[in-house]
């Protein structure tokens, strides 16, 4: 029997084709707004220039995909140094705090450079051997997924630095960001029986080596929130002074509260009784049922302990998320609140047992992260639909509040 | 019928005398050898002065027991804002980098305050109603265990000051630590076949609130070792180049040899090519056999990966200890090397399944550190036998060095 | 009779228009080369990016020139905030470590805002009246003053961006910028006798306000070097151990060799026996008939003792600059040497006797910078010829490296 | 003839012996008051611990003295690099913010050490030669002027030991330190006419090299206060909001006002209305009558502009001083508030004209300190009244508030 087409190493290419040419193009659309000034500089040392992003994303195809698949020699050999993120393997690397002083080359060539690695990689796509397509595809692959994360980064990273700027400038994202939310129905729970239920990423579609391996896991009787904490629940924590009392933080928690004079969440101000958010659109009024966003780990734990709840485990997050059967992430927004913001869980970043990270420089993709941060859930509304499943493990140290991130509760039952 | 003479009030509150009797006296038998000015000097911020810690265990008999149970006025109150650690609850705090700065009480003063609080407690104990008597033999055994924890921490935060010596005192403990390792047998492993298994802290016996609840853990096949790391295999891992290789670091462990300088463990250093390594009896020889101490979690990783193998999870260790049988902790050495140096695993330090922590101020007590440390589990030379137990967890930031640490090899079957 | 033209209002309007022009003109020609990316950038909290130089500049003309002679409100008031430096009589200030995060306004916004400026600038210098021309007259020239040591910043700063940038791009100044040497004679010294000698600013031209009042100095017999301290010498240094040998430097400079692990001049490399230094024009070999740059005070001491001489004070230097008769600072090269490095003298900056600062908001121009700095006299390659005199005095505390400093030695008789 | 007594040599050993031995008692009287903990703590990387001090100078004798003169071997070698202070010439050294952390040896040991080397010397100044006599006497003289400036060091350190104690313990000094100041008159001032005056060390007793050559200075017409600035005046200064104002700053100075909360001279403290202050004999009333202690020069500086007036040069301090005739310092309390604050002086600590540091190890006793330093003149409570003279050069960083510095104020006239 001949194939179904989309098994089809024609078809496959052709697809593979087009899903590089969305992403990459998309790369470039989420730049809207900002100026070549803006592209070029480093909010701080976490984050990074959008136009450093631009180039780390295309020398990740050139050493990662074009030169071992296809045997492409470098289109930039110099810059390799500059847009090398932190792969010892790969070698040398510019200080990360130093990105925003890199100002050649310019934004332009970077842009040219993408372009030229893009038609290298079409021609390879094309040229492969059916020996070497399925690594090919495989790698491609790793590095789109690799792409949407610096999709999502360019966002929190010019974020990062408008908010650093006095005049707060809107980088007015034209497409809507599904940032709507509508008006909050009182909060529900779901409820899920204990068990054990197998997470971790259980099919042949891409993923990344830490969803791996699947594996059962013992979950007791436990509740989600149906809608992650909105902005009403965060100002009665703040009005009830949440953030003056010691009681619901940790104790690193508690002394960033003291050390940073945390009052609110980042971006939070409030002028005669009335409370703006800096967000994607500039300073805008708060809006009581929308997630709250920018939280950190700590500010997600304290506000749990204060609900007299807590933060589900990435298993419970996970086992929950399975049990609302599949979702159409293109059609955000979606329901629960689902896909606003990164959750927060209870979870420390931890490989799965059996966890085998992905073979030569790949190693270093995630395996080498794992001490010191916490697991995040779901998907905000800066994360490719295309690359949102249930077993996605996002994290950031307890202390990140520049991402999208907030947080739904949980209770045992 | 009469109680057996183990449940007998009389006989529980003599038996309560003579083990706070014990606890208190071995604690100031761990200053031997300390002058006045070693007792007060503070090593670092992470560790105390011994004066500290004699007065901090006799501010938390004063604050814990005598004032909520019998109703004790404090004995020292102009003291407690010194002696506080870390209880927000309990009043203003001392910054902790300047317990060194604290000469006034005298240590002098400090011991005789012991004694006081001694006999008021003996007094409570004799005094104390049938009805009050639940309640204060659970806290004086608090009391103990925490008492406990400082007497390792005296040994620990000693030693961290005369490593900053230019003459690297030897405290000279006359009686020995059990740090005889006898030639070490090549490394075997134990099996534990994959099931179901219960940790936790399952009795009546005192514990921590962090050991509970009990609870059933998924674990697959896997083996431990039946000795940890020892100084010859370190030998290995530093002549291999360990110290060199990022391959083997997580990015916060390699970011910490570079910036530290690391390039052996604590303590060690090399002289025309004999190794040295100094401890509780000065700088003395390697001891190829015995156990690796004073290692950070980040060490134990590397030095685990380099070896092919993994850290064990705590749900691993524990199982693995239970399989052990009952041991004798009073009558060390052990077998297998336990109960020389604390095992780090794999597990991030988070609370177990439906953990309540203890309530009132001693809430602080373990809860509000969840975050950013890791699990060790066993106990070292300085762990007191009597407060060592399969479901102990003890827990310490991934950097640290300057604790009994070292690290037990597990593996996938 | 009627006065000369060069006294007459007319003319002294005409001559003051023309020289704004030209130095604003100047100020603009020294961006050449540096792309928009280069101009945003900031290498280190001490310099400020090129288009901060070029707003700066401007905002100064608009708040010392434009509002309060000639009430002209604030063509940009929203920007006022970005590019005040330190005036805290004029409001708030931008912190200065986070001026290159001011990705808004754009260069181009910028430039645009010059442009209005001078167009303004120009109409008031038409439409003062006599009464006020006086006023300002002096306050415009206070404004070139001040624009010509931002146009020696823009270079200083850009160098030191590209100094932290991997490949060291050459700024490609393409005007000579007098930086030709000649060979070098051998070291020959001026002498002068003692006396009683007046320093400091003593004629009606414009000067600031720290280079007066004139006054008499007593000065020994002393003799000064017909040369800065050239690349040979600072490589015998160099090689004789100069930098690890403590009994040169002051106990500041000896700690930072230290921390800093200085080994040679800022800029200096050293390849398979070859110096190389990098400067305007990129990476170069090292000129040993050159004047050293970027020397900070404590090299500028060490290297001193070493030759068994010593840094001349500030009334000295002046003294014998004024020895030298009248210069034409616009024909560089100079003979001895003379601007092509600021040089460092032994003198701390202070005000002179019965020093006044400017009255207003220019109090804070000069005056309270006097603590913690060292004099430099003299003038560098940056230094524009009409802002040259001998009694102008440059200050930088004695770390600094990244300006074009050196020394000239000078000894007792 | 016969020499008079005082210049024949057995009498001046005799009087060099008696001076040592009563000098050196002064040293350990000093300590009364503080117990073996005091001793033994560090108040801040500035500050050393008493017994320091007391091992130092110590040190310095049988550095400095016994083994260049007598050739005595040390007799502490071991404790060399712990007590060397700065002298890279005599050894490496422990790192001074560490020295809290030398419990060994103990302060029983250091006592011990001391009345050796005093026994040593004893012997060494009969036993010397005629020949050796000279450099002897000079040695053991400038090891008595480097005594009585750890004496100061001793209270000013244990101060500010207690300072940071929550307690703020007494020293309980018994005996006076001459503070009773007597109701102040008001403010006068004294004149000196413009004049070429000589200033420095001019006769042949002992004295430090800084304090030489002796040399002419310009000095215009002035007017010197005929007291410090006192309690009474710094009220007002801080009741007018001067610790808010920058016009009254330097740019540093108002730097630090900001980042330290600076809002009051250091120990100040309000309540309820009524000013206190913590020093010598702990917190007591503020005295509106006695010189203002523990200031910095930056606020000598501000208070200085505030009161329409200026500091003194180092010269004029110094013209002045000897305007006043001979002084008897050991009658304190003397005229014109003389000897209770060091006062601080408008001159950078830098070197006279052809000063020449000692030869040898002692050459870096003050050279190498010439940079970043404010000259002080005058003496403290706490200076030994025979090490006091018109010429005498103090020295401090402009930030520094931990000595017994005041300011007496000058004005051009
Ligand atoms: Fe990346
Ligand atoms: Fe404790
Ligand atoms: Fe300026
Ligand atoms: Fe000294």
């Amino acid at each position: 029997q001949t194939p179904s087409r989309l098994t089809d190493g024609v078809a496959q290419r052709a697809a593979l084709r087009r899903h590089y040419e969305t992403v990459r193009r998309e790369t470039t659309a989420r730049t809207e707004g900002l100026t070549v000034e803006d592209q070029g500089a480093q909010a701080m040392p976490d984050a990074s220039p959008t136009k450093w992003h631009l180039a780390h994303t295309t020398w990740f195809f050139e050493v990662v995909v074009l030169e071992p698949v296809g045997g492409v020699p470098p289109l930039r050999p110099g810059w390799h140094r500059l847009f090398n993120s932190y792969y010892e393997a790969l070698g040398p690397r510019h200080p990360r705090p130093e990105r925003g002083l890199l100002t050649r080359p310019s934004l332009a060539e970077v842009l040219v450079w993408r372009q030229e690695v893009d038609r290298a990689l079409m021609q390879l796509i094309d040229a492969a051997s059916d020996a070497e397509w399925p690594r090919l595809q495989q790698l491609v692959q790793i590095g789109l997924a690799h792409e949407a994360q610096h999709q999502e980064l360019i966002l929190t990273d010019a974020l990062a630095l408008f908010r650093r700027h006095p005049d707060e400038p809107a980088l007015r994202v034209s497409r809507p960001l599904h940032e709507a939310s509508g008006a909050a129905a009182p909060l529900a729970w779901h409820t899920i029986a204990a068990g054990t239920y197998c997470i971790g990423h259980q099919t042949d579609a891409p993923a990344f080596d830490n969803e791996g391996p699947p594996h059962a896991q013992l979950v007791g009787n436990f509740a989600m929130a149906d809608r992650p904490v909105n902005g009403r629940d965060m100002l009665s924590f703040v009005a009830e002074g949440g953030y003056q009392d010691p009681q619901w933080w940790s104790s690193d928690g508690w002394a960033l509260v003291q050390s940073e004079g945390w009052q609110a969440p980042l971006s939070w101000a409030e002028h005669a009784g009335q409370w703006t958010v800096f967000g994607l659109h500039g300073r805008v009024p708060l809006d009581p049922d929308a997630p709250v966003c920018h939280l950190s780990f700590h500010e997600a734990l304290a506000v749990a302990a204060w609900a007299g709840a807590r933060l589900p485990t990435e298993g419970e997050w996970e086992t929950w998320a399975r049990h609302l059967g599949p979702l159409d992430w293109s059609a955000r927004p979606l329901p629960h609140g689902l896909g606003q913001v990164w959750e927060w869980t209870r979870s420390s970043y931890e490989p799965y047992p059996r966890y085998r990270p992905w073979p030569g420089s790949l190693a270093e993709y995630n395996g080498k992260f794992m001490v010191g941060q916490q697991v995040l859930r779901g998907a905000s509304v800066a994360t490719p639909a295309w690359e949102t499943r249930p077993s996605y493990r996002n994290f950031f140290p307890p202390h990140a509040r520049w991402q999208f991130t907030g947080v739904r509760l949980a209770r045992d039952l």
